[in-house]
């Protein structure tokens, strides 16, 4: 079969011909019809992870159709129509994830690929209203936005939001079903660009992070928010407090600028804040979050689409999180 | 009646004849048994706090019988035996206080006093099973040890709970707390003789935390904490989060040491953890607190028990935290 796969890390990956998984015990080969990137793959090619083996088929989201299932897998046959949820080792624990917990795509073979072999337990079922690319943009973006601002943010209607870096793809779902919610979003971007598109999607205001005292324009025309969804951390980590009303919550899903410098206590124990770190979701919050989609009608943003020989491509541009929504894989 | 008195921040209280309050509408006039330093009080009498308004009755914990009830008051009689619920302005909202909180002892006239004012639905049944002393011993830092570690922390039984700073009066609350829930308890103080205390009375460790890698050793000997309850912060709250298991709660209800330095966001969102603000407790807060305490059969630890006029000097010494549990006035 046909697959990106990475040779060494510090390289691209390279549409290769590799041999096709087949299912052991518990398992089903999934034909893929569509995948998705995250910024996780660019960091793989990297190297960013501790562990990386290789040779590895990159990729984490992907939708298609039951081709092959091993033994025990009752519910799944083959012609099924399914998206992917991407892990196997989540655990029992609803909290927090399992010591053994990875994500598809690293150390197991991934989606950019014709084939994927992957546990029945991963499997649910295609949403019917949204076609295969757009069914493959949801699973890690959909949900770490979604246990991010449900789960763990517990967002009510009627609540101010903030989304930090509007654009990736976590943010744009995050903008989606917090409007969807019946509350109101204001996003966070460096570009004017990344803003107008948020304020056609509904969101109520946008902000430039690269402003001096963005943050006191937006308790000044806004007021403070009740829950503020960041993957970013880093010196402006301990600003993002002001922005939150008493009681609110901060919900950080990455730290790509880093750790906080300088952190308020008072502030966090007077104004009874909470700051909570999310990954991801479970089993149960992927069916909670393909619910949530199914009811609301939610589709997915792409940014572009693209055939799996201009994966490599698309995978090295991840590096500068140019996108708006998400980048897909035709395979 | 007589009352301490502060008349001028960064003062000593001073025993005063004072004038005896009147119940207005709403109100109750409880002639106090007994009541309880915190450092609050000292704080204050260092103008610690903005607004202070002289003069001014400190104390925000007390014991006692209804002495005169006002207009529109028909659940309590003179004579009923109550304990306060230190603050009349909660509010609705059970994740966070009002803006108008305040708490007894400033800037209203607080329980160092032969009398107070406050409002009828501040007072609850005094517990049979304690006497007056004890009871007063309670409010402000049980209430806060409850909510932090109960509310804010959801503890339950079989959990690990490190409590930092033990011998103040939160503190040794929240020992006696995780230990009557059927959790294990680890505390630190920079006293061995603290520490000696709490092992007394049940904990199942004690470290230095002078000591250079203590929370290594706490690692090494005893495994990471579910739960953490901090009143310091400081350079050293950054640390505190290498102790917490994944999904693990640290809860802040002060912040005697400054501000927090640094912060590992990948910490925080990898391993979903929950870094939560917490003060004092609602009214519901109080009455489940009474409630725990009696099924429980807890008995406040009282560190010294001081008559009225040596209240002054009692106040002075706060400043040191030398304490272990609570320093009470018999009024």
């Amino acid at each position: 079969m046909r697959a990106l796969s990475l040779r060494a890390i510090k390289s691209d990956a390279l549409l290769e011909e590799v041999e096709q998984p087949v299912a052991g015990v518990d398992e089903v080969v999934v034909k893929l019809q569509a995948a998705s990137l995250n910024r996780r793959d660019y960091w793989i090619t990297q190297g960013l992870y501790p562990g990386i083996v290789t040779p590895l088929i990159l990729g984490s989201d992907g939708s298609g159709s039951v081709h092959a299932v091993g033994e025990n897998v009752s519910d799944w046959a083959p012609g099924d129509e399914v998206v992917i949820y991407p892990s196997a080792q989540w655990g029992e624990n609803e909290a927090v994830q399992d010591s053994e917990f990875t994500v598809l795509g690293m150390p197991e073979n991934g989606t950019f690929a014709e084939f994927v072999k992957v546990r029945s337990s991963q499997l649910f079922r295609k949403p019917a209203y949204l076609d295969w690319v757009e069914t493959a943009a949801i699973p890690v973006a959909g949900l770490t936005a979604y246990r991010a601002l449900v789960v763990q943010g517990q967002l009510k209607p009627g609540r101010r939001v903030l989304i930090t870096g509007i654009g990736g793809g976590v943010a744009v779902f995050a903008l989606q079903f917090t409007l969807a919610t019946g509350s109101e979003a204001i996003v966070t971007s460096s570009s004017t660009e990344k803003i107008e598109r948020a304020l056609n999607l509904g969101a109520k205001a946008g902000l430039q992070y690269t402003e001096a005292n963005w943050g006191k324009r937006l308790l000044k025309e806004h007021g403070p928010c009740d829950l503020i969804i960041d993957g970013a951390g880093g010196p402006g980590y301990g600003d993002l407090v002001n922005l939150l009303k008493p009681g609110g919550r901060l919900i950080s899903y990455g730290s790509t600028a880093g750790r906080s410098e300088k952190l308020d206590l008072f502030k966090i124990f007077w104004r009874q804040l909470h700051l909570i770190g999310s990954t991801l979701g479970s089993p149960a919050d992927f069916e909670a979050l393909l619910g949530f989609m199914e009811k609301h009608q939610i589709k997915p943003v792409i940014d572009q689409q693209v055939p799996l020989a201009e994966g490599p491509k698309a995978i090295a541009d991840m590096r500068d999180a140019a996108q708006f929504g998400k980048v897909t894989l035709e395979i």
